[in-house]
């Protein structure tokens, strides 16, 4: 049950991005898991992926697209991660990107693959290659939302949002997006894809900048379990159907990537909402900390606390826990005197210790909402982090104890 | 259910060393809760501590008074850890300490004091202090068995071992120690308690430098769940009323050195097997590392993965979680081609990926035993680091979600 989580109704059309979307037999039968978006000719792509060093084959292949330049389809797959399979993945995915371009006229180094699914097991290609023959034919055409549902393992809702900016002279600029989680639905399901593309025509160093902005304010901050995939990637595109949009005219591109920020945050967060057995959304909120590096990493060692996120899973106002994570967190001289936490505006902590106003049924009360935000004020200076989180429960041991079948 | 562990039957008394064991009425009616360990004159006492920031009262009181040197006592309670409770962990410490002074005739600065159980909650004064008057009433004199027993939390079973030395001069050395569990068996219980002696007289630069060696191969790899109490130590006194040992006698100090390690590792490994819902011990041998500060961050990274220690839980081989958890681990460089990874001895993945004689029946058979090893060769050096850890399970959860009551 995923956490105050919808499918979404209405994500936006983005001109010059076309999805296809068929099934190509690699999941359970009758649910599309091939899906490939189309970009206009004169796209610009750009891409974060998983710094994890056993990264699979398809985002080797899809990183060195990307850095070429001039990527005009995203191949992706759901049901199989093509990861572990030895120098046969590399030989698969090479084959996979071959195929499209022969379909669509364009050359194979245009085609950035991604894969998501089982570790360890070959991909099936016979079946593969035949889907991909059908792509381009008139009824595989889909829309945003048929891609977020065919790019979904075992995540419980597609994951989708939309944002429009209009430009100082008037223009409208569309930017829409989509993910699937990157919980472990399944035992070797570990995978978080984004995928989103803008009218908008921007370079390819602007963009690169936007998309590492964005993704540090969003996918960066999340956490269900602490494990990094061997697949993970977000891509933007930007077809340059609509306005022009770069750093040279401030005022618009602010408002450009605070659309892309906010369209990756709610992406990031749907992936938490739908983490793998959260019933919490959880939000870490530290302040007075000496770096932006010192906030995050103390926000993470909170959210990776399997006693916190029991905790939470409980209900519990264990504000005990939060107190010994913080303690040994990686502030190497921490003065616990200053250090305070609240539950949404629930002082718990204050001056090192247990708020003398705190009452147990003030915490409880915070804790058995199923959202809300710990705030850790560490009281050495002035910058802050963010992270999304959810909490640990049966169902997250029964999700990843269940026998890969 | 731990994991092969059974109450120990044949704990050493240690000469120079008496335990008392009474019962304060701080845990459940019945159940002794307060032990303190008289040491001889002439004692010499070396103790590591957790290095979480938020160090409960206790635990500062008892560095300053291991380091101000001539403790001679040793008071341990368990029910409330008297942390997070401001000042007044202080005030209540110091005044106990003051209690067992004037009892026992010492001053109160040779008084260790050591607490664990619920965070949050001042120490029950009137009954403790009460409790100490006891303490030296014949029929509180108590064996390493009854103090092991009494300074139990939610562990299952009490922790304890013996080991003897026979010096080059065929004098024998005893080194007896017990300890209780790191887990959160109730949530806000969650501290490792260890305490040893031995009747060698040692002098104090020997005896820091031997619990040092000692406490880093064996408490400091260990993890339940990663998470550090605010109240763990491992203390350890040397009575003097056997041979006297020093760096001096090379050949009689390393075999002491090596018993006290023997000792402290068994003592570690069974709170592993006694873990919160632990189901299966499991050792995590990393080898071919370049340094071993590196093999210990690549085997706890490990040891901490959710969906490793579920896989676990399951009895599942599900390497790609192995592998992935090792790709996203603390190497910057790491080149995939050359880890290996075995569970016990069934290579899994040779040269980066899936070994080719690699049968799921077989890792499936390693993994169905309630022991074994994961072996990963990174490839990169010579070094190697062991960690000991346990899985994650239904039982964990519950046992952390239940209400505090």
């Amino acid at each position: 049950m995923a956490v105050n989580l919808t499918e979404p109704h209405d994500l936006l059309p983005v001109s010059g991005a076309q999805w296809a979307v068929v099934d190509a037999a690699i999941k359970a039968a009758g649910r599309p898991d091939l899906v490939l978006l189309q970009l206009d000719a004169g796209s610009v792509v750009s891409a974060v992926f998983t710094r994890n060093a056993f990264a699979a084959a398809p985002v080797r292949a899809a990183r060195e697209a990307v850095e070429r330049g001039s990527v005009r389809m995203l191949l992706v797959n759901s049901g199989n991660a093509n990861a572990g399979v030895g120098s046969q993945g590399e030989i698969d995915v090479g084959e996979c990107c071959r195929r499209v371009a022969e379909v669509y006229g364009v050359a194979s180094q245009q085609v950035a693959p991604f894969s998501t699914g089982v570790i360890g097991q070959r991909l099936p290609m016979e079946r593969l290659l035949s889907a991909i023959d059908r792509l381009a034919e008139t009824e595989a055409a889909g829309s945003w939302l048929d891609a977020a549902r065919a790019i979904m393992t075992t995540d419980t809702a597609a994951k989708g949002a939309s944002r429009q900016i209009t430009t100082a002279e008037g223009q409208t600029v569309t930017l829409t997006g989509i993910a699937k989680g990157s919980g472990m639905i399944r035992p070797d399901m570990a995978t978080m894809l984004a995928f989103a593309a803008t009218d908008a025509g921007v370079s390819q160093a602007d963009l690169d900048a936007a998309i590492r902005e964005a993704n540090d304010q969003s996918f960066s901050c999340i956490s269900v379990d602490g494990d990094t995939s061997t697949n993970d990637a977000f891509c933007l595109a930007a077809t340059a159907r609509g306005p022009r949009l770069g750093t040279d005219e401030e005022d618009d591109w602010r408002l450009f990537v605070e659309a892309l920020t906010s369209l990756a945050q709610e992406l990031a967060q749907a992936i938490v909402r739908d983490g793998e057995g959260a019933t919490r959304f959880i939000t870490l909120q530290i302040n007075g900390a000496s770096s932006v590096a010192e906030a995050r990493a103390m926000a993470f060692t909170i959210a990776h606390s399997p006693l916190v996120k029991t905790a939470c899973f409980a209900g519990d106002p264990n504000w005990g826990r939060i107190l010994a994570a913080v303690g040994r967190g990686p502030v190497e001289d921490l003065s616990v005197d200053n250090v305070s936490i609240h539950l949404d505006d629930v002082a718990v902590v204050t001056g090192g210790s247990l708020d003398p106003d705190y009452r147990e049924a003030n915490g409880a009360a915070v804790m058995a909402r199923s959202e809300y935000t710990i705030k850790v004020n560490l009281g050495r200076g002035e910058e802050s982090a963010t992270v999304w989180t959810s909490d640990l429960s049966y169902e997250y041991v029964r999700i990843n104890a269940d026998y890969r079948s």
